[in-house]
């Protein structure tokens, strides 16, 4: 059966269900707005390792197996782990996979990894090829600031354009949706638009709102065209993290196509931090869309304060090395729709 | 429908097919005895470009739009890019997408990239999401030593347990099958076993065929296992890019399982070079497998010299940063089982 809808999107025949997530956060995220829908804050930013990097390892794996103990399921239930982050080589979502034994497909969407393994494990069990998997992704300042712009150690200072990397990682299980027959009400993934690399020649790390707008724009567009719908079919629709200098952008390119601004326009970065927290821009990387995914968004659709949401990841597709030789920074938007069902 | 088999296979519905594919090697690779099997032989490295890395996008993107060309599609044809690389933060794909235009589902899979992206494609279009994909990876010898290992400037000597990165891309064009009907006989891709992350403690990066080689039998085994096969079930078993060494260890790992040495085991990275093209112990990459399966052994099961293959790409799934914070090197294996179909 096809279940194509339009040139990029795709409505699941047997909606895969959200069961629930689980995330870990660092100390200042933990101090945020979102502190309550938050289900482990760390103490410090080390987490008992000797390295940033190991920390985050630590963290996915935590919420990995918090995941699945929370919903009280066994490591071996799991067909498929989807998982990737923002470090050289996938690095951190590889070393904690070693602990996890289950089958691991690696991904990468820069800060838009948690809407891309949804969408793509959610085609996996509607797919019929498994019954549980698990999508993961973190992120942690230290490592962030290091790897792409300038070691934490080094003290410079951030332009006000300058996102904030969020220290945490999320884990959402999905599953085939039996659990829901007898509930009253369940948490689905019914469709999901993945998006297109997308580069309007922005060249500076410390504005990646700027190359993650088009993008998140395009597939906005793209999803609205397939699906005949418009910002006012969904309670919220949520940017991963464009921050908000990133989300104006948005609003701006929706209205410039005829969209005219909204209410229910929201950001992951402007979210995950208030406003004394001095952190410029807003939050990003992979962590900030899976925390406010797994603890902020799924907590007010379990309470039907929200019924049915579009959430798009946003990425920004570039590395130290390759700005270094001159090139631009793409972006990519990732989007799922995500609605309660009543029963 | 449940299309699972065991703990970590599936077996397709409707097969997908290979309708074909496209590679580009570089020079010396063009000088080794699957010569006839490539489409593409670059006269340098650098392809035009100013830098290695540059030369490596085009070289993917080339790989992408000529096996478009090549079966007669348009871009617009394709309704996912699955691709991935060896780069930081996948760069090699991510400005090799922003020309092609079409939805983008970044991996990582390290040199195992083309098998995982094969799997997952041929998941995506027997679930009924996608009519034809791209899968996509690539590998340049220089862009690699410099990020793993030295700057090829540097001019070091390499160890003779330590394999050369292959420079090449390979490309696979998969879709329904119904081009099948009316023709003698087609390629499919039948069923995929993921592989998990397994660690034997190796910390060498100039001997990977040590780290990815229980990956790769732990990956074999379970699929043995699942289907209820052995190694004489298939014309050929053929790792990515074990390498000599790895592959010896392969053999030595399955031999102690109780599937005894066969002489249908080989590898992609014994494949591609001569001997006496002092490659030490053979080649590896993601461009490795990718170019081997998409010229040599997609040509072989053209002529029906082998009519079903299991093969199994091969990752070490490590970062240079992570060996230096004194962690060791986890490897993956993941596998795909081709199949001629006749009609």
């Amino acid at each position: 059966m096809d279940k194509r809808v339009g040139k990029k999107t795709v409505v699941f025949q047997n909606p895969p269900e959200i069961i629930g997530g689980y995330n870990v956060v660092g100390p200042k995220e933990g101090k945020g707005p979102l502190n309550a829908h938050f289900d482990y804050v760390l103490p410090d930013t080390y987490y008992g390792k000797k390295t940033w990097e190991k920390a985050e390892s630590a963290m996915i794996e935590m919420a990995m197996n918090e995941a699945v103990k929370k919903h009280k399921l066994a490591a071996d239930d799991i067909d498929y782990v989807l998982a990737g982050d923002l470090l050289n080589q996938n690095t951190t979502s590889n070393y904690a996979l070693r602990q996890i034994g289950r089958p691991f497909i690696g991904m990468f969407g820069a800060c838009s990894t948690m809407a891309l393994t949804a969408a793509v494990g959610a085609m996996l069990i509607d797919g019929g090829f498994a019954g549980k998997v698990l999508c993961a992704t973190s992120s942690h300042h230290e490592t962030a600031e290091s790897q792409f712009r300038m070691p934490t150690e080094h003290g410079n200072q951030r332009p006000l354009t300058a996102q904030w990397t969020v220290t945490g990682a999320g884990c959402l299980v999905l599953g085939k949706g039996e659990s829901g027959s007898g509930q009253g009400a369940t948490i689905h993934i019914t469709a999901a638009t993945l998006g297109c690399a997308i580069d309007y020649g922005q060249t500076d790390a410390n504005h990646m709102g700027a190359s993650m707008a088009p993008a998140v724009a395009d597939t906005l567009l793209g999803h609205f065209y397939d699906m005949g719908t418009g910002p006012e079919s969904y309670d919220l629709i949520v940017s991963g993290d464009l921050g908000n200098l990133g989300l104006e952008l948005l609003k701006e390119l929706l209205d410039k196509s005829g969209f005219h601004t909204l209410d229910n326009i929201q950001d992951c970065g402007c979210l995950i931090y208030s406003a004394d927290q001095d952190v410029h821009a807003g939050g990003s990387g992979c962590g900030c869309s899976a925390v406010v995914l797994s603890g902020y968004l799924l907590d007010r659709l379990r309470k039907k304060e929200l019924r049915k949401i579009l959430f798009v990841g946003s990425g920004s597709l570039h590395s130290k090395d390759s700005l270094l030789q001159g090139e631009s920074m793409p972006g990519i938007g990732h989007g799922v729709v995500i609605e309660v069902m009543d029963h």
